[in-house]
């Protein structure tokens, strides 16, 4: 078996072509099929109202808490194309039962690319039915086919002593602005219940990809899908199951965030002393998705005043005379004032740790990762006070 | 009188000088007095929790709908300085008062610049006491004096048959980044009362500065001030007064817009079809901030995708399937679909119309200004579709 990626855990297989979907001629289809013994499947999707035909139907499939094959397209979201779309979603999942003589409710597919184009169907038929000839150890042909403006793909693999998990991912929210969809996998061969596998999946989407906050964008496709074969035989405790998919979605969640177009640095957001986690949170992604802050960062500027005037305006409890900042665990704003010194603090490296301390003495508190806010458009605004 | 500005209603006196406090040796500090009869007054403030000196002292002494002068700086924003920048902004009233043989409570301060520095007293009071002298019809000398990062002063003047209201602006959320501050001072002569006026100066606003939604940046110093001199003798009714002070609060919010840092387009978001008129409001605003969009609109590029993507995070009610778009009343989007043509609307001018119907049937509606995201960062973003 391959080291890393979706085909490391037994029970796996993957294959990819290029149908022509994407005018650069680079492929864009992949086949990953569960071969069990155990079909096992849990999905989180989108949390954006107009959702694209795909994520619709997969709903649908994945409902029942099992799933055989997954068909991904690249270079087209099939979003926005009305009931044709619909259509043309469940004729790839269609395809792939045909091709692989499994029922279509056991199948689902993930496409992401341009909004409000209809897809080649001619083509992506042709590509899925040539699929299954070429299936096998290809985790990392299937990872970079699901690949739209990323510059490499996102593989890991995690190995318990009994079990592993495997995953892939692409793209995320404005990390890849033109195709913003994150689509992600994860495999393994440990032998749960769909209702580990979707708490092991829930928990730890929360607390990575859903942390993984560039500004806010949530594309019309993100789907984070786990599929486990039981191969290993090996039955996990849920905390076992929780810890293993939680440190793959976390690599993943770091590849991406390394991945993200024009980024110069990586910002990790840790907000504390308001009066709940999600109030917490609210405040971090606040920070996060400022483009002052984010152009500050990029001048390696230490502007806490940015940071300030930015959490002010989050729907979190605080104490404005009493808000402290650390930027890489430096004191750059202790209760609401600069101390001597704090316009000195080296951010010239390419890792940034940013706190806040809402000073409220509450326990809420939360983490996000964020980048910087690059190129000409932050020329204006990196520069002023440093 | 001069033919436009602060000083064209009658009544008030304005004058400017450089006290030092920018680095740039332009005029930095502008002073200006309402002679009477009437000192009525209102303001409106920034709703950041975290607030500068300058605004907590400015709310206490307009808390009583009386001022007779206004001192204004730019290049330091004397916020976040704790205590000690509370006594400066105290101390700049003081100044005033002694200089103008006047109540230190009818004085308003208005910082704009970095936060977190404190101001140089010396040099702020030694131009404080110079000002009186030179006190007439300089309406655009503080005009002047009040920028920062913006590249040509904002003046107005709305003649109505019996007064005048005259109007001076500066910055505005991201289109200043570094001094993210917005100040706004209107002047008229009419006979008004504090209430009437605060009426007109909260209803204008609301539809014009707070409509100004680059994304979401709102300053710890944001400060509208409206004075009333009642030197015109003429009592407007209440709809002649808000009508007046909405024109001209429109005219500087247009010129606020146009001279944005790096904006090639002025983009006007309209949305209906939702249950109310907040989240019509709410849609325009998170339309407004979308990166993904406004990159877009810089290249010129009708992706009509990346609306239907935005809104679909927004608080409010829709019907994801039934979502309509037009650019420049050119239909891009019907029924949550492209219809022919769609991606050949031309969008190459500086102003773009972008109207949304969320397909509810309900009568909120709301209208938002932003601009384009432009330079290289945007480039990334805005070539994809087209």
């Amino acid at each position: 078996m391959s080291s890393i990626g979706i085909t490391a855990p037994e029970g796996f297989r993957a294959a990819a072509t290029t149908a022509g979907i994407k005018p650069s001629g680079q492929s864009d289809l992949a086949l990953v099929v569960n071969d069990g013994p155990s079909l096992a499947a849990a999905a989180v999707f989108t949390r954006n109202k107009i959702v694209a035909a795909p994520v619709k139907y997969t709903r649908t499939t994945v409902a029942d808490g099992q799933l055989q094959a997954v068909i991904y397209n690249s270079g087209n979201a099939n979003a926005c194309n009305g009931l044709k779309g619909d259509e043309d979603a469940a004729t790839m999942a269609a395809d792939v039962a045909d091709a692989l003589g499994i029922s279509n409710m056991d199948v689902a597919v993930c496409s992401t690319g341009l909004i409000g184009d209809l897809l080649p169907m001619d083509l992506v038929s042709k590509g899925i039915a040539s699929l299954p000839r070429s299936l096998g150890d290809h985790g990392s042909e299937a990872a970079q086919a699901i690949l739209t403006t990323d510059t490499v793909s996102k593989e890991t693999v995690v190995r318990h002593e009994s079990f592993t998990v495997g995953g892939m991912a692409k793209g995320v929210g404005m990390m890849a602005p033109s195709l913003a969809t994150m689509l992600a996998l994860l495999t393994t061969d440990a032998d749960v219940t769909p209702a580990m596998l979707d708490e092991a999946l829930r928990k730890a989407s929360a607390a990575t990809f859903n942390t993984l906050d560039i500004d806010g964008s949530t594309s019309t496709n993100d789907t984070v899908i786990a599929m486990a074969s039981a191969a290993s035989g090996y039955r996990p405790t849920q905390d076992e199951l929780n810890e293993a998919i939680a440190t793959a979605c976390a690599e993943l969640a770091d590849q991406l965030q390394a991945d993200a177009e024009g980024v110069t640095k990586r910002v990790r957001v840790t907000v504390t002393g308001t009066a709940s986690d999600e109030q917490a949170l609210e405040a971090a992604r606040v920070l996060a998705r400022d483009n002052l802050f984010k152009a500050a960062m990029f001048g390696s500027d230490p502007n806490w005043g940015r940071v300030l005037a930015a959490v002010g305006m989050a729907d979190a409890a605080m104490e404005p005379e009493h808000i402290s900042v650390w930027f890489n665990d430096q004191p750059v704003c202790i209760d609401s004032t600069g101390p001597p010194g704090a316009r000195e603090v080296d951010l010239s490296g390419a890792d940034i740790d940013v706190r806040v301390d809402l000073g409220t003495g509450g326990s809420g508190e939360a983490f996000v990762r964020t980048t910087d806010l690059s190129h000409a458009y932050v020329e204006i605004n990196s520069a002023y006070s440093s």
